[in-house]
């Protein structure tokens, strides 16, 4: 191997690791807002870890891509060859989607859930946009490291998975949507956040899946941006609440900035990267309130401000703050820059393309992952669990399912 | 250095660092098994890794690895020249041997057991097995990344301490040694399996001593066989209990996949890993069914039907499923094809070597090590503690030792 | 790039992402020796590791690294293709300053503190000693990974906030300090000290900034420090408390060898290592001692016995242990040997020029850092919070702070 492959191979390898990372994150962050009462949550984290990385070395990194069939899904059956680069975008993808299901859903149905999840809903989305063949590609849609594919869709199927939950607690009589507190344990949280800025480390600049210039300005943008989405929501927060430096805020500040700069953290500049953070504040704040008038939607961890709704910001600032001379150091010679960079007629049709690209794959996502769940409720009487928030932290008590 | 020279370096110094995480996931997997009481393992764990460096350093990487007295053990005063490979399998052997004794055994004890261990115990079977010079090695005894040097020799001498613990205990009038239950804590377990998945990275692939297309492969082959044998034990165990996803198994399966794989991850393809991953669940149930029957064992992490079963069962399975071109790719050039991939003849003087190799090697750590507790425990009136069980997690009660 | 120049640019930015797990680790260091009360302290965690980012970024690593005015301070203006190199030494120094504070602090004259230390505090010293135009670096100082820059400075400014702190506490009409007791959480202290201990395998071989012969060697010296000063603090608190292995000091221990090591990792052979780790027992108990007399201090996580004593010993250890053909390749080729390797008058005059430093930088630290929080005080009625100790791990009750 020349010393360009050495160092992009070990680049690639290590990202990948730092993105397994951030599976352990992500089960701590709910235990870190929530308390420890939700042991099932830890078991659901550790499941779909072994899960994903098995589904997607035997058929899950085909689907996603493997040559496509006409532009919508990989070949299932393309063959071995493609086993390596399955681990780290596996589990990439793997717990976003789930999250929103982890308490309520029952361990049996989540567990069967995540094996379609890998194989088809997360998959579908990425045959079409990052797969060179896929028919949004060809369009000329992109996505960086994932606002749509992975954050975005994300928050669609975990609407999908909301949704049928609603109508079984609705069927036995509730009004609303059981909420579950907020709990903050200081320790889980600190760790949860810390690690998954790690793991971004791997998610955002790893998918450059080379190391040189522009791997580096891209830890620059992802890092900058996470700073300054942290200052913005904590800011935007004290104003709404007059609480100074809320952990939840200041968490989720964080993590807003993350998810926003997922998408075209390859295409801007870090000076970009700080203006996109400043925005997160409010777009963060003013969507959670949005989404809690819902009276069905139970959302303990931010889903839906956070990943749906960042990740599809995030995706349309593309056309407004891209720089041809970024993208092309990720491997994207053809993006033109945005509207803020002189990019014109260019940048508009770009924006259509990737609006476009957003609502197809938010609706079909939600529609076949809201299918899956109905068609699991209807064999195994409904997917709701019955003792979603009584695990103890010190016994097994809820932590497994008892059957038959 | 060349461009490979380089690669190779940063990858064994990088492997070496994701093994020393390993240090701190073996301590925290004990909490996360037995609950918050075991303050004094953790102070263990702390210890056993600085000892671990300091003792490697000085000489025990020289007692492993130097060029051997008689092909029997690594020549003590052989020369600094060594040190620095001596941090990373300084680590990666320490505290497997000592996780059975960390409850019960003095903490005077402990440090001095450990030092004993560092520079001869493990260094007996690493001299003869990995040191080139060794008896077993010239004989064409392999074991990847320590199924047996490792895993086994730690069971084989954690049997050691178990037995002289029930000796002291049967003295003191009891009928069964006493056993700690399970109080699962889900935060330290999670992070516990997950950051041993994460130190395994630099356990097996960075045992290639080289950053090939090979050190890949082994990333696959280990990732593959934990995945596929956490689902395996997960559902041996629901049909053995009918209580699905028990996150004792889970984890307990994703543990004993890394194991299995240990010794055979560079010579086999990942579809082997993946029968290889199929096949611990049963294996691990029913040695934890067999192993429980014995009144005078004190085991609560499974030590041995995880590292000592599970390490041999992978050794001998070099015999059946080695193939010669993953073989070469990690410095085995010579080693034959197994038994399921046209051996023959070959394959089974393998497998007779290996079987050789294995009971000499558990035999002689388990008398040494067996030797060792009782000649302390002569000295020290008994190794085992008056306060194993009753440390509070939040006071020092119980985490140091008073003496004189 | 050529192979040297990629190996380089990744050891660099792995070791920055190293160094950026330190800022998890400083924060659960706290919670794990004063028990989960402490929720407030991982708020400023988290705090500290955003505002580090963002104002190193913005103008933190221009006011360091950046040509200076007059050998002072660099141009605050310099430009932003500073940019990069900003994140990991921004988050290395951010947090060693503020862990004196963390408790008794209010979190808004807090964060505003932290951006005036990233901008001039802690800038100055690197100016001076790191900047090859600074006033010290031009007479020869040096200061290999921040014995005195992140250390030593750490503890003056701190000591300059804790003053105030007890002024305030006087005012109210308290006799002495109120001192925090000890509470160990053993989880929390067992993945505080091992991360930082990973987190040094950035902060100091990741200091050579290359990939070279030499930063292996100051893995070696590094972790031999922290190995041999583990020992010889348990032993020495031994003797002195007739208490085997309390976790405080075995985890004070291999705090204070890695910082005694930080100033000479790269000056020094791994058996001189040996020695200074062996040295560190004996220093960090009596100076723990000797700051326990004081009534106005409050210190729980050892600061001053570790971080200022601790920093300015190793700087001074230069004087005596340094060895030219290490420092040679780790980027230093005009320092003279020490004292014990023949450096004669060259070690002598060395000896003076690093003490000079210490006493000027140690002074200057402390007077600004003094003055800011004077005018804080001034500014916000007292930097005091008045819920120090109350914060409930399980709510957000005293985790952040109501304003107006």
């Amino acid at each position: 191997m020349t010393a360009a492959v050495l160092a992009n191979n070990l680049w690639v390898l290590l990202c990948g690791l730092f993105v397994f990372v951030m599976t352990i994150a992500v089960g701590l962050l709910e235990v870190g807002e929530l308390g420890e009462r939700v042991i099932q949550s830890l078991v659901k984290t550790i499941l779909i870890t072994g899960l994903a990385v098995l589904v997607m070395a035997v058929i899950g990194f085909n689907t996603a891509f493997a040559p496509t069939v006409g532009g919508i899904i990989g070949n299932p059956f393309y063959g071995p060859g493609l086993i390596l680069g399955a681990f780290s975008p596996g589990i990439a993808d793997s717990w976003w989607s789930v999250v929103v299901a982890l308490h309520k859903m029952k361990l049996s149905a989540f567990a069967i859930y995540s094996v379609v999840y890998f194989v088809v809903i997360w998959a579908l989305p990425a045959a079409w946009i990052w797969n060179p063949s896929g028919w949004l590609a060809k369009l000329g849609m992109v996505d960086f490291a994932g606002g749509l594919v992975v954050h975005g869709a994300a928050g669609a199927a975990g609407l999908g998975i909301v949704w049928q939950i609603w109508r079984e607690e609705k069927a036995s009589g509730r009004k609303t949507s059981e909420v579950v507190p907020y709990r903050v344990n200081a320790g889980w949280l600190t760790i949860a956040i810390l690690l998954l800025w790690v793991g971004w480390f791997g998610f955002n600049p790893g998918s450059v899946l080379a190391f040189n210039d522009e791997a580096i300005v891209v830890v620059e943008t992802t890092f900058i941006a996470a700073a300054a989405a942290m200052v913005s929501t904590s800011m935007t927060a004290y104003v709404l609440t007059k609480e100074l430096f809320n952990p939840l805020y200041v968490v989720n500040g964080i993590l807003m900035g993350l998810i926003v700069i997922t998408p075209l953290a390859g295409f801007v500049s870090p000076g970009s990267a700080l203006v996109l953070g400043l925005l997160c504040g409010p777009i963060f704040c003013y969507a959670e309130r949005f989404v809690g008038r819902a009276k069905w939607m139970s959302d303990p961890v931010g889903l839906f401000p956070g990943h749906l709704a960042g990740g599809i910001f995030g995706v349309l600032m593309i056309a407004f703050f891209a720089q041809n001379q970024f993208a092309t150091g990720s491997g994207f010679p053809t993006l033109p820059n945005g509207v803020l960079f002189g990019g014109g007629g260019a940048a508009v049709k770009q924006l259509g393309i990737e609006a476009m690209g957003i609502v197809v794959a938010v609706v079909a996502v939600f529609l076949i992952s809201n299918l899956t769940v109905r068609v699991l409720a209807a064999l195994m009487k409904g997917i709701t669990t019955s003792h979603a928030y009584t695990g103890d932290a010190e016994t097994l008590t809820g932590a497994s399912e008892k059957i038959g």
